[in-house]
């Protein structure tokens, strides 16, 4: 697993600092205040639990997709609504980041009066990390489900032909004194981005992630990408859920599917027209909030002192490693590759932005 | 793998005639005409799709639970509007396949009006199999998800203690022309019921099913059930799908939680007070039903023509080779082992209830 680029070199950065440079930058690529601060906020809140993935690593890339077009910086976000409880949002090409955003917030204003909400989303794009969406509901206090669909990366369960994505799987639930329940999963056996990231880090990447052009299993994350395919989590399971998330997302919303979402890293010629099902729920609506967050507390704590397996020191559900990792990288910075920052700091100078004091040591050692 | 018992013979039952048996017997037992064919149905269901450890292998000890009063054989079902798309479903202990029936029905009727239904249920029993309710919305043209907790088989993810269920993740949504979408999935590596049957045959499992009560992997299924533990799929992926199950069944509706489920084939105490979370989705509620159709058919065609991976002769979606095996056997007649009938016959005689005639071969053979 040795690192094959000698730009893996690794520097500190404040979350703050790191969220002001990417929200000017968007800025001079015409996005609105508001909306420059949602897609920084998405990108460096990923950074801070450790999805680096859908972190600051695609900020360059996304401000080339606005400059080629392939983005729109101004969206005109409409909502349509279908029922009480049912909005269509066309996302006008906008980014992910900002057309999730607006349809939670849609999902959770129909929650407050009916229970439930579901907003389905067409039009949209990458939206970085599902995490963030079932945050913005979680801080506001409401339960959610959040499918997307994605280009194609997978076969489905017995093909070996790229058709599903591997969208997240993603959910949550507040708690009560205890920290609230956050899941965000890959339905194969790593995100894509992992092996991206791999790849671009000049790293392997472990048995089982995926398969070569020729179907062979292969630990390196570029004969993944070169036509190749990652693999579903167990094997037939995965792979329905997958078709699901296309089903919910991409069939039902009018958006692109069954493949035909382009992949915005390898695609420059059109939008995306990504395809999300944002659902919230309100937590109190069968039992009273009290009882609610109590009960959420007993069932984390029963899962938490559950006598410990060989090997593990501690249980922790889900979105518990991701809060811990973010509660530590607000006090030392976020460490990034310096290649990356450059990339950044480029576009900074290019564009007249002030760009962050960078250091080879944690903020806070 | 061989067979230790001399039980293991195997006869044919034709499904109307196993289903007409089940449905006299029920009624013997307390339940409404209507009520017992919902049972005998879903029981025979599961047969039909081959997922025997869900069916009639259990109708002795469902008829048993009713002796014991740990089932209500004449559930008061009541149901409670908490807004226009959500309705509380308290089962009165009464058949969870007879009290989700009912809250799939209801979650259906508010989708018809609003786009979409949920029926939050509490005071259930287990349900059996989880497609049977998603199959239910299938026919009168709805997607849906179903959702239950359980009784407590699978650690969470760094624990050896049991605390989570292996409540199946249930999902579907209606083709066109092309075969719907069935998701019916056991959160852990293989279902418990798996397990059972196996020990129940005497059978082995593969590795990676489950760990003894000492947290060893074993292959011997009564080690398995003897304190030991089956094992999540996809590691910390499979033990977070199983604490949201228990969130949206569970904390979420009032009934039990958090490993308070009662076993129902190990206590005899109380009834289970099993929770579900059963929603129901209109699918031409953003396309027309026209292009709904349309795009699920064209998702479907092109996940089934993917090129083949090595081993493999076709591509099935889910719930496609369940379809097939339900048609086959709607056919032959479905093979069970003679213990298991032989303990139907049983009841049968003792409660004037005719039994039907079978074959060592196919019926139609």
């Amino acid at each position: 697993m040795g690192k094959a680029s000698s730009d893996a070199r690794k520097l500190f950065v404040k979350a703050d600092e790191l969220q002001a440079v990417s929200q000017a930058l968007l800025q001079r690529h015409g996005l609105s205040p508001s909306d420059a601060a949602i897609v920084a906020g998405c990108l460096v809140e990923a950074d801070l639990r450790g999805v680096e993935t859908h972190g600051v690593v695609r900020l360059v890339h996304y401000l080339n997709r606005i400059r080629l077009k392939l983005i729109n910086p101004k969206p005109d976000i409409t909502i349509t609504h279908k029922s009480l409880v049912a909005a269509s949002v066309n996302g006008d090409d906008g980014f992910g980041f900002v057309v999730a955003t607006r349809a939670m917030d849609e999902a959770i204003t129909m929650a407050k009066m009916y229970g439930l909400g579901l907003a389905s989303v067409y039009n949209s794009s990458h939206f970085g990390m599902a995490a963030s969406y079932v945050l913005q509901a979680v801080r506001e206090g409401y339960m959610s489900l959040v499918f997307t669909n994605a280009s194609k990366a997978m076969p489905p369960w017995g093909g070996k032909d790229a058709i599903l994505g591997t969208s997240p799987f993603a959910a949550g639930a507040p708690g009560g004194k205890l920290p609230p329940f956050v899941l965000d999963m890959a339905v194969s056996v790593a995100a894509r981005g992992k092996v991206r990231l791999a790849a671009k880090r000049g790293e392997q990447v472990p048995e089982g992630f995926g398969l070569d052009k020729d179907g062979r299993t292969t630990t390196d994350p570029n004969k993944i990408l070169d036509g190749g395919v990652v693999l579903p989590v167990g094997g037939p399971k995965g792979s329905a859920i997958a078709m699901m998330m296309d089903i919910f997302s991409g069939v039902f919303s009018g958006s692109a599917f069954a493949g035909d979402v382009t992949n915005h890293t390898e695609e420059f010629t059109k939008p995306q027209n990504v395809g999300h099902f944002i659902m919230a729920i309100k937590p109190d609506l069968f039992v009273s909030k009290q009882d609610y967050e109590a009960r959420m507390d007993i069932l984390t704590s029963r899962v938490k002192s559950s006598a410990l397996a060989d090997g593990f020191s501690e249980i922790l559900v889900a979105g518990e490693p991701e809060a811990m990792l973010e509660a530590a990288r607000r006090a030392s910075g976020i460490e990034l590759p310096k290649a990356e920052l450059d990339a950044i700091r480029l576009e900074a100078e290019k564009f007249g932005v002030s760009f962050p004091s960078l250091s080879p040591a944690p903020f806070n050692a």
